[in-house]
């Protein structure tokens, strides 16, 4: 065994400093299972004020990359940067050197992740980065050991605990998107430019990564069709609710022999199912396969103390490894055939809100628009008539339709002089 | 690496099957995750039609363990006995004879788990127990690994799939426990002497793995609290869902300092928390940490399929680290301090149920009774009312208050003469 395990850290924000502090204030506890102490060697900051309010040593500190990633007294890399640039690049110097790195980076492991892990083992050094989906929430750990038996079919994910509290405002309060937006960033659940959040990109990034580990094929971020949460309104929640349904931004990974669907977009979710029932800034991930059938992990997505737990778990097992002189894992074993469906390949139920002209055989018209491609109905609510402007809304859920029909449709029926507006589509997970 | 790993199978039942017929229909998966292909070398069954059913070739079969433990071709046993005895007999054999194993056994790993796994640390092989809670969903393996920067407060789990079962269809359907519980074997969800399961014992040997690993103490099935839940009436399903709990059969088991509080009994839990929506034969475990704040695994707790997925990642585990030249992980740390509360001790919220005779005054007296032991009430319901016997049902919710307490001030009002029958007392968890 080593006397003790040298660790460098790249960056002393959120993430940086929760895990400084869990590393000093249980060192005693991570030590025992880690086999030997862990000290930390050396700390990226460009901030000199963070060490002190920190208690950490000022000669800790340096504003050189370098410093860290040459430092023969360091076995293992922590990056908690965050970001692409140049935190992946910081990685790979780190494993170059024949450093073991562990990263909470979602973007660079999105992008970046199979070619990392590839070097990786040909460098003999392991690149963990299970805080990089779900906080501390066990997610890569499982797929890559725990549920190595199953063929998986497909994984249902609620990972941006952002949208996930947003939606949830709006769906209990009847809040608007705006107002919900504002107190998520009043609370600090959401980030003063909130774009990558409630755009979906970052759960596009996270269902990349965690599609790659389920299915043993590189899903890359471009693989994955996404869209936002900005275009729900209070009235589709309302809908949605009378119907039986909670609106979820859901990241969606399914698996047909070599044929993948991924994609990340709002759904109506039956109220009945937990991922259902999923509130506020939690996070869900429901892994199905063959032989566990249903499984779901559930928790704080996000976080310094959530992510510091599985970044440190990450170090332990790498320190583990380190004192029994244990070489890394198997090679990353990565099926080249890949088929990622086109969105508009998917076959799916749709909820589909529109205003109309109030007037007799509107709805005929609706409907033979939608039959004409094939698309059939399975609930109508006509409800609110605004009697001034002599409109009508109609809600209509289908049966299962393909995409690319139900575009069409939309389309068809926009151009119809009494569809006065497409108020909104989305589509339907039961 | 090693050409082939030789396993040796005990028991070909419906979880030994399950295995047996997963390691042949997914070989070359599994060979590719555990880097060399596993070949069943022997299998210990006394039944010789089974082979035969499930397509093995009759010489593998054996009726006699030695042949088992002392094949020098098997590098890992997989024990799928289930009971106490053999089965440990056996473990302890195969560990002394320099394999690994891989145990589906909760009776076992509860009542010699540790003395088993301290064996094995000294022999230098590993004995991995995944499949003993939960079937297939990951718990062992993110308590030992995932979770091991943070200390472990509270488990909050429902691990026993049958009372669950039972428990839903009372609920959801006003059925009687017997009548639920015919239904539960009907279906195969109970088994036809159903004592362990309905009186909390399985789920007491669950709990006692769960802690024993989570809070780094030996935690003995003597050391833990249950209650079953026969006691169960229809009724007190109609008033839990009136006051808006569920009632399902909790495993509970928190830490403070030294000091533990383990037990296994019926509970209502607030309808609002997840744990609570989860039904019919599923399991969930909550557990609760200073970094990660909650985190809950669901998914199927029981059956062939869940099971053998926790028992194939084990043996892809172990072979992978065999094909690494990897020794076997840390010994087992355990606190030698223990101290566990006895339930008099423990203080909750309670739900008490009473027939009175329905005459003024009588709140007072039991109000009284109660206040005596320092008692304060919450809530009240007198609803249901017998004019022929001249008696009213009471409920009562109390505040937090101490077990011993509660269970002299009940034993104080069966004494009175206004009360009938004190019907029942649940616990509740908010």
């Amino acid at each position: 065994m080593k006397e003790g395990i040298g660790i460098g850290l790249l960056g002393l924000g959120v993430v940086g400093g929760g895990v400084a502090k869990a590393l000093r204030g249980k060192g005693e506890t991570i030590a025992r299972q880690a086999g030997s102490p862990l000290e930390i060697k050396g700390i990226l900051e460009r901030d000199p004020a963070k060490g002190p309010r920190l208690n950490i040593e000022p000669e800790l500190l340096t504003t050189e990359a370098e410093k860290i990633i040459n430092n023969p007294e360091i076995d293992i890399v922590i990056e908690a940067l965050g970001g692409e640039s140049p935190a992946w690049e910081y990685i790979r110097d780190s494993i170059l050197t024949g450093k073991h790195v562990v990263t909470a980076n979602k973007e660079v492991m999105a992008k970046h992740g199979v070619e990392l892990l590839t070097l990786a083992a040909e460098h003999k050094v392991n690149l963990l980065y299970e805080a990089s989906v779900g906080g501390g929430i066990p997610l890569i750990s499982p797929l890559k050991q725990d549920l190595l038996a199953n063929d998986i079919s497909a994984i249902y994910a609620i990972i941006n605990g952002t949208t996930n509290y947003i939606l949830t405002r709006m769906g209990k309060e009847g809040l608007d998107f705006a107002t919900a937006l504002k107190q998520a960033q009043e609370l600090g659940y959401a980030e003063a430019d909130p774009s990558n959040d409630v755009n979906g990109t970052d759960a596009a990034y996270k269902l990349a990564i965690l599609a790659t580990l389920a299915f043993h094929v590189e899903v890359r971020p471009e693989d994955v069709y996404y869209e936002g949460i900005s275009r729900l309104a209070p009235r589709d929640f309302r809908y949605a609710k009378e119907l039986g349904y909670a609106i979820k931004l859901l990241a969606i990974a399914k698996k047909e022999g070599h044929s993948l669907q991924i994609q990340v977009h709002p759904v109506f979710l039956s109220e009945d199912i937990l991922l259902a029932k999923v509130d506020g800034v939690f996070n869900a991930v429901q892994i199905e396969g063959d032989l566990i059938g249903k499984v779901l992990f559930y928790g704080e997505g996000a976080g310094a103390l959530p992510t510091s737990s599985a970044i440190i778990a990450d170090v332990i097992c790498l320190a583990q490894s380190i004192n029994l002189g244990l070489s890394p894992g198997l090679e990353l074993w990565l099926d080249p055939n890949k088929i990622v469906k086109p969105v508009s390949e998917i076959e799916t139920r749709y909820y589909l809100r529109m205003t109309v002209t109030d007037r007799p055989g509107v709805l005929g018209q609706i409907a033979k628009t939608l039959g004409e491609q094939l698309i059939s109905i399975s609930s109508v609510i006509q409800k609110e008539t605004d009697r001034m402007a002599q409109t009508a809304e109609i809600v209509i859920m289908t049966h299962p339709a393909r995409e690319a029909a139900v575009q069409k449709a939309l389309n068809e029926m926009a151009a119809l002089e009494v569809v006065k507006e497409i108020s909104n589509f989305i589509r339907v997970e039961d």
